[in-house]
Parts: structure tokens; sequence; C-alpha cells
């Protein structure tokens, strides 16, 4: 329980691998080192993290040589091609992207949900896609009490799930904007400031988006329910940090909204903000930089007989990424 | 069919009654005379539209005696009072409030969806809520075809739909943000800018919002449909004024996203904007001052087997107000 591990860190400079950097220390998770590493275009690079400077490494087969467990979030192509370089070195990656998640010889892993499934891994561990880890917030407490059998969600997902890139569009929208001058589209196909865009990630031949189908796929497997159903619509929205889902959810059982309320309040990732009197549900400007994803407008659904609707609300770059990632890291070293 | 009417419209000074004055010159409407009626605060006030100057008068039970037809985009308070002196008066009274939606003797019209309906008025027609008649472009036409039994909604609201201080408050807080100064919030509970809020109109005792609701009882009531069942999610988002939302609907009969496309597609009140591989989907910055509503991101519904999954967004001050109760004009128009 006292081993302290050399970590690393692949896409260091973008948004997510920022915040691991961060919850790494504010976490005090038990480091030896830490090796930052990004491609060769940001090798060379200082990165400062208050009293401490680190350079970032060329990201490299060899790299990982040296260390124990490397978190990566540098996107699908780089993790391709060095996950297996890593995990053959003997160093345990713990992979942000989409490349392993779905293969059966990987355990998929939200650590409050399936931690017993990390017992097998082969030293690669996928990390889910963010909707999917802040969704099952909600949907896991919910299942335990009531048993999920389907649901249907509508997103509304802040620009930080596309990078830093996207975070300074939004922002140099807002300014043209504000300035009367035309704002200039790079990130995304289309104007992100006053508008919002039903689609996430690439379309598929079943006229689906990867990201639509990542929280079906995703679900079933971190469930181990693979009948579960779900139809999701992702959609991006001008906001900075913070993801938000629209739930509709099937359950084999009666439900109540008192007990469901309870489940989410017990649960370890989840924060009940539901007091609609008082005006009070969760918010994407309040689940900033939040460790719990917000859970409420929890009502019985009027459209399926044993249902509920809610509303979740979670920072797409900690629960979505960079912390679920570290918590995957912590896991690891509890089990040592 | 030559006849001229003496058109009122009250709330002439709001976001809607802008529009409504825009749309009868636009789509002339045969006007005799134009009356803009308000509250007496904005009674003497100068409202110039192209080369014409209008008085604003006080909306009172007397200023109907001398109109045919009478366009109420006030709010409920003054719907409520007024709307029954217009009527007792003979004039016939087009409201826009909730006020009368749901009233038995009142019927409640789409006119691409319900016109027959209008026959048995008694001097007022209510003209539905903003996300019911934006839906109703995509539901309609697939009801037709497929036979709706049931739908679960998540919509994406433009703050145009609480009005002009919403829309000078979302630039505000743009403006501050990019000033670097604190936001201001008056119109809405929270900050609108970078944030969405689970919240459109007022709680009811089961947890859904007063919108949420309309959604189905106004359904059930346009398509005749008792049965149909529903569960929404209203949201308010940082958009400047037109409405989108996301549909999964189950029908009686077995669908085809084909056929689905061109029911769409030769429905007036649609445009099919449905070309995924090409990144063509209805997005609401493409929808502002749009008669016809966009329905897109038509798919196979993966949670329902005769189920369809879409989008639609459109104009809420037009089709979602201003533009449906000109419609209802044009129909009363049509009829004499």
């Amino acid at each position: 329980m006292n081993k302290k591990y050399k970590v690393g860190i692949v896409g260091a400079t973008g948004a997510v691998g920022q915040e691991v950097i961060k919850l790494l220390f504010q976490r005090n998770f038990p480091m030896e080192s830490l090796t930052l590493l990004a491609s060769s275009r940001s090798a060379g690079k200082e990165i400062k993290f208050e009293d401490k400077t680190f350079i970032v490494e060329e990201a490299k087969p060899e790299s990982f040589e040296k260390l124990d467990i490397a978190i990566f979030s540098a996107g699908g192509t780089p993790s391709k091609e060095l996950v297996p370089e890593c995990a053959k070195r003997g160093c345990i990656a713990i992979d942000n992207s989409s490349a392993f998640r779905m293969d059966p010889n990987v355990p998929l892993i939200v650590p409050e949900v399936n931690p017993h499934a990390i017992k097998n891994h082969k030293n690669i561990i996928a990390n889910p896609n963010c909707t999917t880890a802040i969704s099952l917030m909600a949907l896991y407490p919910l299942h335990k009490k009531f048993g999920l059998k389907r649901f249907f969600a509508a997103t509304y997902q802040a620009v930080s799930g596309t990078g830093v890139a996207a975070m300074e569009e939004l922002k140099s929208q807002m300014k043209a904007i504000v300035d009367g001058t035309e704002p200039q589209v790079n990130v995304y196909p289309y104007q992100i400031a006053y508008n919002v865009l039903p689609h996430v990630d690439v379309f598929l031949d079943n006229d689906y988006t990867k990201e639509e189908m990542k929280m079906l796929n995703e679900t079933r497997k971190i469930l181990e329910l693979p009948d579960i159903l779900n139809s999701t619509t992702c959609v991006r929205v001008p906001v900075m940090r913070a993801h938000s889902v629209a739930i509709n959810a099937e359950f084999e059982r009666p439900v109540s909204v008192e007990e469901a309320r309870k489940a989410i309040s017990e649960f370890s990732g989840a924060e009940l903000v539901d007091e609609p009197a008082d005006k009070k549900y969760p918010m994407p400007l309040h689940f900033q930089c939040k460790e719990k994803c917000g859970v409420g407008r929890i009502r019985k659904d009027l459209a399926f007989e044993n249902g509920l609707s809610f509303w979740v609300a979670g920072d797409q770059l900690w629960k979505g990424a960079a912390l679920n990632a570290v918590q995957i890291a912590e896991l690891i070293a509890s089990q040592k």
C-alpha cells in the first residue's frame, strides 16, 4: 500500500492532460515521479504546476520502460500506436481514447461502478467516453435500485470535449459577436456561439454518430448488461466544460421518486440537487471542477410504466475524462 | 375572399408582437387597418415599420369594438382579462398565451395540422406553445405515415421565448464575460451565457414544468389523440431565437427512414435537412427567420421496435408564435 508509482501522462499539453496533472497532485496520488509526454511537436515545452516545472518529452515506445502507469489522453491515433508498446513494456496503460474500449480483453472501468472488472487486465485499461461516465453517475445507482432495461438520452455537451482549440474558438466567436465582427469557424463545421450542433464525433452507417453509439455500447459493457436498449442524440452546446444529459429510463421494477432520490444521494459519484420548488437543479456552470456529478429533475416518467426522467451535469474534463482515469490509477494502487 | 380586415395586435411592443407586424405585411395579409395595442405603460409609444408609423394605444375592452381580428401576445394575465372582452364584442381573438389552450370550447390550431378544428370557434382561437408547434412540424407528417403512439423529447430553447429582456440579458452577459466583468443575472434565476438551465416556465406538483406538460397536453388536443404518451425535458440554452428538439418516437406501424424523409419533405411546414455524410442537419442559427422548421438526423430508433429518432429546429418567434398566429388569421380569411 505504500508503493509509489512512476507515472507518465501522454498528451500532457492537452485539455485533459492538464487536468490529470492537477488531479494527481490534488488527490495525493502516490508518485515516485511524473513524466510528461506528448507528440514531437510539444517536446521540450515547459509546463509549470504550482512550484514544479516539467519539460515535456516526446512519447516513444521506449518512454514506457521506466514507468509503472501511463495515462493516455492524446486521441485515438497515438493510443493505437503507443498503448500496446506501453503494455508490452510492463507499464499499465490507462487509455482515454475509444481505441480499446470495446476490446473484450480490455476492461472498461468506472471505479464507482465496476471496480471488480479491473482484475484481469493485461496492462491496458480503458476509460469510458465522457457522456457515458457522467450518465452512469445517475443510471448506475438507479439501476441497482430498480433494474435498468432501456433509456433515451439527449446530451448538452460542452466544447471542452473537443479540446483546447474548441474552447478558444467559442471564446473568440463570443468576442467577435460582442465586437460586431464575423465569428471565425475552424474547429467545428459551423459556428457554436449562439448555436447548438446535433453532431458530436463522426457519422456512422446507421446515421448515428460514433459518440451516440458509445453511450449504448459502453453502458452495456460497464454494467455487464448486453441487452440494455438505448437511443441517444448527442448535441454540442456553447458551454465551456461541463456536460449535461436529459434521460428517460425504464426499469424492471416499480419506481418511486423518493427512493430514487435516496439512491442518488447515497451514491459516492453523485450529488443530489433536486429541489425544484427552490429552483435547485444541476447546471453545467455549477458542476465545473466538481468531482461529483449533479443529478436532479427526478420525476416519474409519463411515458414509461416503470420509468424515471432525470437530468445529470458533470465536468467533462474531470469525471468525463481526467478524474475517472486518476481514479483508475488509485484503484490499481489500492490493489497492490 | 376580397374582404379586408381591421386587425389589432395586443402586446405590439413585445418580441412576438414585433414579428406579428412584420409577418402581416410580409405575407400581404388583407388588412383594412392595423391597430397596435399594449399596456398603459407603452401607450403613446411610436412604432415604425418600413415607411409606416403607428402610435401604440392602451388595450381596453372597448378597443375591440372597431376590430375584426386581434392577435394577443401579451402574456397570460392580459389575455385572461381581455380575450373574453374581445370575443364578446364580435372580434376574433387569436391568443398566444396558454390561458385558453386547454379550454374545450376553444380550438387550438396549427394550420398545417388541424385547420378543420377552427370551424366551431366562438371568437377565441388558441395558438399553441412554441415547442409543441415546432415539434409537430416533424411529429405530424410522421404520425400520418406511421401512427404516433408515444414520444420522448428534450428541448434546446432559445432565450427569445422569454422575451426581449432575456435576449438583452444574454447579450449583456456575453459582453461581461468578454470584458472580464461579472455577468448580471436578472431575467433567469441563473446565468444563461455558457450555461444551460433545465427549467422553462414554473414547476408543477408532479415536478414537471408547465412547459413540459404543454408538450403532452397540447399535442394530444391538436392531434386529437388523447392516449398519446409523452415525457419531455425542457431546457433553456444560450441561443438567441430558434428552438431545437431531440425526439424519440414510437409508432403503430413499421417505420422506414426513407419513407420518413419523404413524408417530411412533402409536408408544407417542414424542410428536410438530412444529409449527415455532408454534415447537413438543422441548427437554430440556420432556422432563424425561416417560415419552415428544419427536420433532420432521422434514423431508426435503437430502443423502440417501430421507432424513429429525429431533430427539429424552428424559429420560436415565428412558427413557435407569431407566424402560427398569422397563419390562423389567414385561415379565418380563407374561410369567409
